[in-house]
């Protein structure tokens, strides 16, 4: 009947229903005076489609985005933010509530240590900005936890799958999303991505070249069978 | 007649017809690793719309561009750059052919004087990076210039008028477009702006609060009436 047959499609499709998901996005860009700032070339692409396959496998969705040209998805909380201090403490007021919290924003890892008030004048002489760390927010959270599912990713130029498994064990995530960034059709401002699942048991997913909407949904279901796993 | 209407028209807007234009819009990106970089606040709306203003007056225009997330104007050539010197080469290879160059990008003063082949893997301690200068592009242009009418902008966040007219005497421009971009409706990512025209003959013109397509369409018809003031 055609009762049954939508019974079965929301049975296979809304796999993440009842389930409160954080995603992050974006760069954040982190002041050096009132017009400059460091940032980073991450788009949001990946994170978006991550919050927009939550939302279709019937998830309830909190995006916190850094500064992205990208429209906030229909169906998703989106909140926006700038630097790397905005984005934690926006995280950390969502944190308790989510089940599954994915960390695609590419968080600035340092800011510099003395902001300008005033823009700051050109000199001939070379001038030499002071950075410090930011808040680790995925160790933060990593050491929080309770029962949420802590999925990080890791966008690297060399030595991937160390950088990933040592991400893994460090931040004491659930799952690392790993890939480099520098691979030819992987990484920021393209609608494809190349990623390998690095898993808490030592296992890995590597997925093929992949729009990033289809990534986001075989990461979201990897992230379903580890939750179900669980039970 | 309608020939007559028609001869009227072009005659009143076309006041550009037969003169080449560049102009530089956007922020540059300042590379210190694969992944980070320092940039801007600029969005380029006030380059693009000076471009599509020039365009409409008649001109042929070359738009030199930072990274935006804005579309290429219908009927200009635009070229897209990512860093300072990128921008310098680009605008150098045009400004011998051009009669009005219009530089409105935002590009870095100073870039990272090293910069890393892979990710600077984090530490915990604080992380110095030295920045040297960029090449002064409207300086070099008010030092080569022959023909060349040379409008500069100075984005300014305290002192406008007198960083304003320093800067037409000491780059050797033909007038200097200023704005305060910390006041409300001025400057960055905005869609309007509030400036003030500063020119050689130490006359000003304070523009009100317009759209951007305004501004630019008021700084070409002043550039239009200095030309037409030198024959």
């Amino acid at each position: 009947t055609i009762v049954a047959l939508l019974e079965q499609h929301f049975a296979t499709n809304e796999i993440l229903k009842g389930k409160k998901v954080l995603v992050t996005a974006g760069p954040t860009r982190e002041k050096l005076d009132p017009v400059r700032f460091f940032s980073n070339h991450s788009t949001g692409k990946m994170g978006y489609a991550l919050a927009e396959a939550a939302r279709d496998f019937g998830a309830d969705v909190v995006l916190i985005s850094g500064p992205t040209s990208l429209p906030s998805p229909a169906g998703v909380q989106t909140i926006r933010v700038e630097s790397a201090q905005d984005m934690y403490e926006n995280v950390m007021n969502h944190f308790h509530d989510s089940d599954i919290v994915i960390k695609t924003a590419a968080v600035a890892d340092y800011r510099p240590k003395y902001v300008a008030d005033n823009k700051i004048k050109k000199q001939q002489e070379d001038y030499t900005v002071v950075l410090e760390r930011t808040v680790d927010i995925l160790q933060t959270l990593g050491k929080q936890k309770t029962h949420q599912f802590l999925v990080g990713f890791a966008a690297e130029t060399n030595d991937v799958e160390r950088y990933a498994k040592d991400k893994l064990a460090r931040k004491n995530a659930d799952m690392i999303v790993a890939n480099n960034v520098v691979q030819e059709g992987a990484g920021f401002g393209t609608d494809t991505n190349i990623v390998t699942l690095f898993k808490r048991d030592g296992t890995e997913k590597q997925l093929p070249l992949l729009p990033k909407s289809e990534v986001a949904k075989e990461i979201l279901r990897e992230v379903h069978r580890e939750i179900e796993g669980r039970l």
